[in-house]
């Protein structure tokens, strides 16, 4: 399957108002791999670390860049159940996500979404500074759900 | 104890330029009690309703508030540690977050801060649209640290 460029980049960094305010950019947009970059600039907080809530945007987007180009598009969607957090170290520079999903695990879960109209997967994300450091860790729980059903 | 008002609205609303852009406004800020807003408009994802990003952060900030208003800034400050969102309804309209914490909890803590140099404690919050339904619930873990140790 192939999957519209234009299209998850433009939703990955434009279609959220929210998100398009904190310049957040996709660096790779491939089908199971996704890299997005966040820069500190605008988004420290009030110690001039990169602030939480775009920390957690930053691991949070990934979940839908990596659906728009690796699955389905036309026959699912995917919704966020809970995402949790672990803020590990002063994040001090831009900031990186990265996420990656095989094409046997695509698969099982689109199958599973195609037979009982929905598949719950984990998708865990490190949120890197420039140096390599593990700043954050995300745990996400999403659901596919199949369209029209 | 009284704490400074001005400061802490300031805080809440303007300190932090990525909290600043989604409209977040302080309608309640006590000691042991803080009610934060933010606004649908200019916060909402592709579906139209509010984005996680701006779900996340109405739960995280609060925290800082409630310190602001309830703990001796002078003596200690609050790191957050981790937090879990989960994502229970569409948020459709304005959303709020209320956040409260007795004298007793409050001494509680910042004996402990000042007695061992930290104290870890959990904020539980529920996001609630304009009919009262409950759209999301967090829960925080923080530490509490004392000032030059």
């Amino acid at each position: 399957m192939s999957f519209d460029a234009k299209f998850a980049r433009s939703f990955t960094e434009d279609k959220i108002a929210f998100v398009q305010r904190m310049g957040l950019k996709a660096e790779i947009l491939e089908r199971g791999h996704v890299r997005l970059r966040a820069p500190l600039e605008g988004n420290s907080n009030h110690i001039g670390t990169m602030y939480a809530g775009a920390l957690f945007t930053l691991a949070e987007i990934p979940g839908g860049s990596l659906f728009l180009t690796s699955f389905d598009f036309h026959q699912f969607y995917p919704i966020i159940k809970d995402m949790k957090l672990d803020f590990l170290k002063p994040a001090t520079t831009d900031i990186s996500c990265e996420l990656t999903m095989t094409d046997e695990e695509i698969e099982r879960i689109q199958a599973i979404a195609n037979d009982t109209g929905k598949a719950e997967f984990i998708l865990n994300t490190e949120l890197t500074d420039t140096n390599g450091a593990v700043v954050a860790r995300s745990k996400g729980t999403y659901q596919l759900r199949k369209t029209g059903r």
